[in-house]
């Protein structure tokens, strides 16, 4: 459950018309927080699909709050839980760094817990044990 | 309310390494449905921005139910509705055409109604029309 | 080396706070070109993958000419030629539908030939006379 | 001309079916390379495009040399030069960190320069000066 927080600057190719980030680059910032996180607790997701588990989402929200920028440099802010037996939960908070530290979007991912070939699998014993402890 | 279906095929660009569509993209797909169900009520977004009406997102959900590999031909159904007197909500459904029509992604965004400089405004009764009727 | 010409329209997700479209956009739009290509060919690339032929990108060239943006109609315009023995060239041009039809992007995208485990093979006949007639 | 060095991480959202990453996202690195290289400058673009310069790219080119798969490490390195009067190159080449230093892609994207409504300027000379020094 401990958070782990990486940080990231929006790239111009994540702006869109409106001069902010385009929505669905959020998913895409979740990505790198639970990937760091992952690194963080030793299982980094590479490794774990080179074992034969990999997390496929099944589940998102998203909440906006503010605007971020191009260049703008974000905070992400991951823990993650088991959901049940069979699945894990990612939660993401995005702010701004420096002094306003304004949330900029807060969400979570739901991912289900698979062998190598996508189908259901009950997560070994160190996948528990990484998101758990 | 009434519901629009448009089509599309997931594009290389958008799979992943594990052989789907990479998460994201729905988000991408469910603008297009919005921007297809926009113009089939005779207000494309296009014109709406040009108007002086913005709709950044607020809210979005997703629920993944089934894989889709690149050049799979999608439909998408949509509809929209007030939310109270100031957002607007876009439901989406995406599934695969032809014989199984499996669901692929189901969810919603919500968005706030602002002016072309971002900030929230009451929404423009020709606007409630495009959405209502 | 006949002309295919294939159609889209300039996504939301796709422009950027330019207010036209992001440069790498275009290399997407290429993949549509080159697919819809393919499959006026009767040889759709989603088959020939599934035959073990994978056509990994080794070079690619852009200009662009004009601003594209949101909502958009775009014309693609796509061929290919084989480069020596071992590699396939699609050029491609996307230009404004409508009366202007002003060029948007030209360009290609060269690739090499290679079996499914992404090393080079000699192309089979019936990937040349995909490609050649 | 000096170079300048930044390093980035492959993300998930980057890869594609064929298990490396999609070669549009090259053209995103380069930015991400462009950018780094300005800021070492004291020349931020965001801060370029405030004093109301845009540098849309008119021409880019790629070489991709070897696959760079999920979680690798890039370095980028970059420079950037006057072409003619009033166009500027960065040419920027991606590699591998670590022992091999493979080369993964290698090009350069050609801009104008132009005034905030995108109209064809002549280079400041400040900006000659962050470039060419």
């Amino acid at each position: 459950m401990k958070d782990e927080t990486t940080r990231l600057r929006v790239r111009y190719s994540e702006t869109d018309q409106m001069g902010t980030f385009y929505n669905s680059r959020a998913l895409e910032w979740f990505e790198v927080g639970r990937t760091e996180w992952l690194r963080s607790r030793k299982m980094p997701y590479a490794e774990m699909e080179s074992r034969g588990v990999m997390l496929p989402l099944v589940e998102a929200h998203l909440e906006f709050f503010s605007r971020a920028v191009y260049d703008d440099e974000l905070s992400l802010s991951v823990n993650a839980e088991m959901v049940g037996k069979a699945r894990v939960r990612f939660n993401v908070s995005i702010a701004h760094t420096g002094e306003n530290q304004q949330d900029v979007v807060r969400g979570y991912t739901t991912h289900a817990v698979t062998d190598g070939d996508g189908r259901p699998t009950r997560p070994p014993r160190w996948f528990i044990e990484t998101i758990g402890t």
